[in-house]
């Protein structure tokens, strides 16, 4: 079973990326756990704006969403800019959006989308406040496009107002809140992802969908 | 199995709730996936302010603890003021935040939260805009004190920017939208509280604080 | 001239309130721009949830309204609780969304609202994180119902990730950052005030409002 | 003077995009109101990730920074995504967080940021749900480096929820609502840009941080 990081940091290769370093920390549980981890930096591929799963010449986003297809366990790890996610996390789940619409990302048998069975969660750092609202617009996403969300799956660091120390500098490595919270996630995210591999949802949309226009007569 | 929905609308009873129109829908649904389904109204209720599981005397939040306790299935259905969950419902996110520091709620035997094995949803109506970031805090700070959050976990009704009628008045009960969301709600919320019932989580809270102690120099 | 402080603490007096050891020290600092100050603390009176001037029976929030009308300069000062502000300032803020609909709240001769002319800020704390995502809620709120925000009109204090002190206890008043901020916040808040009273704001907005009627065939 | 509208559109040129539409409808307003107005739209420059002044190699945000300097008014103008401001905002928030570090940007007799004495708003669109929490996220960036923020200086148009047109496809640019809160917006900020071009901001940063330091002992 495999769990995929995406590391949303603002900085290109070679830079040094203060979010993946929680996110490895991560990856290292996971594997304790018995599954095969990835972590791509989003800033090493060429993804373009928009809400499709391929927006044509260039866009290197189909190389990572067949990535996401093959994963279990999804996890979104951006720093915080401004109070808020990082573009690049943003852009990531601008083109998720795609999966309402695209067909070859529904099952057309139930309905499901193609996140169905797979479980997410997100990881947040910064030198100053702003992770749990990056957390929930994120999980929010993450849940709207299919994934199960498990209980406390996130975890963050971020230092005192005004802060000017990120994660490693400040030694957030060695933070007892920051790293129970990251085993309770990963954890989690393990325990999830192996129950829904053996358990598959059974919801069927298409069927919920007939329902929905048997009660209904209108149309947005 | 029990589905607990609490309607945050401003309201007081008798008056009218849009948004326990849109909770009587999901309670049906829930009854014929097999669920007792109880919707209570915050207003009812003399619920102090505060962060614990009782802030003394003429609190009733003890006894809305009571029914969150036994349910299997939790929905928070709030309106949208000025953008923003009703101060109602985030009163209700702010008592489970003793969820953290209250050994009552907390499982000895392995540190799991209260709502470990039990499932949340969110209901969201306004006239206009808001559901999307009222749905996002509301489910973060669930997932936050151990609810799991199934895919598509929401459902929303609201009016075009500046819109003057509410859900009822606009005869939202007959759009395929909401409709249709609300079907997928409540297919994932029955079908995991069941999944969960036969297999409950298993991880163990208490090792992992413990491994994080282990590697961990620096409390918060 | 006035300024307003309203203490959106969850405890009710006599208990301390860290929210309130910040919003003492900006009243110091208008008092030496010349200003009256007044902190209220929303627990202390009975307010009533809802979206009018006046809920009816036992409701306090009409002596609130009153002096909102009487100041210059009005401040939120909001704890974070689970990510989010207090119940308590979402319910000023609801209280507030009258003023939309309440003709007592509206100038006759140009249709501009209450607040205008008057300058609003916030203050936030909490033992760790949300401050932002707080300020940018309630900043918006006041804007959108006439206040005008000056450039860094709000001041913050939270701790750490997981941080479990409060503003006082941590030392939080001698914090560079937060005292920063809080100096620019007051600066501008007294600059802006007194600018507007010398220059009321010009714009008609009945004038607006016709011609926007002019160019508009679609009510919602 | 001059207006300086940011078309953060996803879509690339010669792609349609809604969100100028709106931005149109605001540009010829304050045209009336005697200001030049200038629309550019974010995808059509290389603007490279990041948060200082210059990115380096192919970075085209310089370009933008130079517009914004000369500007009066600055309005970002953005579609929603998932419930969220577009990656291609945040970007644009992320550039002016150089602000705090970058001394060219900081007026070394007062400490102002170079936004001070310049105003600010936001244009939303979106088929659904998702303008105020957009605009606050917006708005509080905004007066965070330094914009003055007028009373209703936001404007948006969504649909219905689940809404699936766009707001030229819509009709959005005929509703009432949206158009009374465009002649709100374009109204306040014309009056304020006006006004502090003739009074400029008083507020001296540098001794506000010297009084701040004199009382503190903590740096972050």
């Amino acid at each position: 079973m495999k769990a995929l990081f995406i590391n949303c940091t603002l900085k290109r290769a070679p830079n040094f990326s203060n979010t993946e370093a929680l996110a490895k920390k991560a990856a290292v549980q996971l594997q304790e756990n018995g599954f095969e981890t990835e972590i791509i930096r989003l800033n090493d591929f060429t993804v373009l704006t928009g809400n499709t799963s391929d927006e044509g010449d260039g866009d290197e986003w189909p190389l990572i969403l067949e990535k996401i297809k093959s994963c279990n366990i999804f996890v979104i790890a951006t720093p915080i800019w401004m109070g808020h996610l990082a573009s690049t996390a943003q852009k990531v789940i601008e083109r998720l959006d795609a999966i309402f619409r695209d067909e070859d990302l529904i099952d057309p048998k139930n309905g499901q989308f193609m996140p169905y069975n797979k479980v997410a969660g997100c990881l947040i750092t910064g030198n100053e406040d702003g992770a749990h609202s990056c957390a929930a617009q994120v999980l929010w996403s993450l849940q709207e496009v299919g994934f199960t969300i498990p209980p406390n799956a996130n975890a963050y660091w971020v230092g005192v107002a005004g802060g000017e120390k990120d994660y490693v500098e400040a030694g957030g490595e060695r933070y007892l809140y920051t790293n129970k919270s990251l085993r309770y996630m990963t954890g989690n995210l393990a325990w999830f992802a192996k129950l829904l591999a053996r358990h598959p949802i059974a919801t069927d949309l298409l069927a919920a969908e007939n329902k929905a226009k048997a009660e209904s007569d209108k149309e947005n």
